[in-house]
């Protein structure tokens, strides 16, 4: 099952993808985070499916998507977790005890098709292709072994980052949170349809060129450690994001250097998952106070 | 003006303190992120006063507060803004060129007078007494100038933090977030109560000891530097938090290092603007998956 949130004819409209549809839910929920829960079991996802009979379909080739959840409580993210990334990032990390933790707030994160934003003080602004989770229970102290049960699904994510701000101090947050400066989606896939989520590969292209791949077999830390370690600290909770790091082959690693210019196009494909795909624009909208 | 959350007989109340009661301000808002608007203005605060005309008064002797704002969009954190604590630190950073920049989620924050509790994943649990401002308008690339303009008001916070799992790898996150590992309130005062910010003085008390003393004329980046750069990387909104950062003497600098440890309480006071007192327990809730 897919599960995607759109704007259409001006209306949040979260729904279940089918074919080139997406069949209105607003009857269960105005809110897909609060539906990762049901997404979780067999007997939730006929619940949600039954609350699609009948309902409104939106051709998707008419709607603009926006993040399959609007406003998730939590966005940690995963830092340097492939090895050839780490190669390119100049940072000694032999062999890592524990991930890398970051976090985005939702506001710098658009959806499938929308345009991400170039902020006008910086020009070092790069892409990260990853593949996130989506937690569907409650979770806290959660053992290896229940680790792929708490999650709802999966989902695509380009983790857009303004290198100089990321490196103005130690810590990432600026330069990983400037608004709209990154995305995901186009929807959320259930775990139950992607199935073994280390059979998945993912390709981030730039123009059409391919600039990172990797297997998710590759991960420093696999999935089940980075939902392991975050539920340590805190209470993952049904809708919460966790991206869970890029593969080699980010822009400024490059020789030369690449970059997200306006008028480029990014693109991150995990077949079984989506194709999130972005136009680049420079930002426009400046608010004043 | 001094604004308030707290339980009452089990509802969440939201109100305006007034000498030893919180007066009702249910009739305007359930949220007071959604009044730190008003709370900017003169007539803002007026309108405020007046919705709470005739409303139930509780006594603040029998009510248990609650964070001010249960859930922030942002809670950002400047960490090493006083020289003190830089030096205490072992970062070589002379002259930091921008702020340290680091979030914590809503849930790792508890109000005044309740339990903050230790995980059992760590015994390196550490207090940081810090002043929070609180955005009243939503600004994005401020100028200096404006930058005060932006503040509905201010309030204590304590940056809980353990201190392994800060550490784990270079970003902060995971030792920052750890559920109900820190504290903000009893209130929030508004601006113009306060005055001239750097006229404060922080005060942390550990089991009545003073352990930090510091004025805010010792911040290396002022307030008005923090919020012209944050505003540069994400919306300021009305409701967000930001803290300023800790003065020297902090647990682990002590000789002995010193810790938060069940049993304890710990106290941030900035006179003028409130002192935000907790005991410290052990965690007891635990949530398997």
């Amino acid at each position: 099952m897919k599960l995607a949130t759109v704007l259409a004819n001006r209306e949040v409209v979260p729904g279940v993808v089918d074919g080139d549809y997406l069949l209105d839910l607003r009857v269960l929920t105005s809110d897909l985070g609060q539906v990762m829960s049901l997404a979780t079991t067999a007997e939730g996802r006929a619940e949600i499916a039954s609350a699609t009979d009948g309902a409104k379909a939106f051709a998707l080739a008419d709607v603009e998507y926006l993040p399959p959840i609007l406003q998730p409580r939590r966005i940690l993210c995963v830092g340097t977790n492939y090895r050839a990334h780490v190669a390119e990032s100049d940072r000694v990390i032999e062999a890592p005890e524990h991930p890398m933790i970051f976090t985005r707030f939702p506001s710098s994160l658009v959806g499938h098709g929308q345009p991400i934003e170039r902020p006008p003080v910086s020009t070092k602004f790069d892409y990260e292709g990853e593949l996130a989770i989506v937690i569907g229970r409650a979770s806290r102290y959660a053992k290896r072994s229940d680790a792929l049960g708490v999650i709802a699904g999966y989902s695509c994510l380009m983790d857009g980052t303004l290198r100089d701000y990321q490196r103005h101090t130690s810590q990432f947050i600026p330069g990983k949170n400037f608004e709209r400066s990154g995305s995901w989606g186009p929807w959320i896939v259930t775990a139950d349809e992607v199935g073994d989520p280390y059979g998945l590969t993912l390709t981030t292209t730039l123009d059409g060129e391919e600039m990172q791949s990797a297997a998710t077999t590759q991960l420093i830390f696999d999935i089940e450690a980075i939902v392991t370690y975050c539920s340590t600290f805190t209470t993952l909770e049904p809708g919460d994001v966790i991206a869970t790091g890029t593969p080699g082959g980010v822009g400024y690693a490059q020789d030369p250097p690449r970059g997200l210019t306006p008028g480029a196009e990014i693109s991150v494909s995990v077949p079984g998952v989506g194709t999130l795909t972005n136009p680049v624009i420079d930002e426009s909208r400046k608010l004043d106070n």
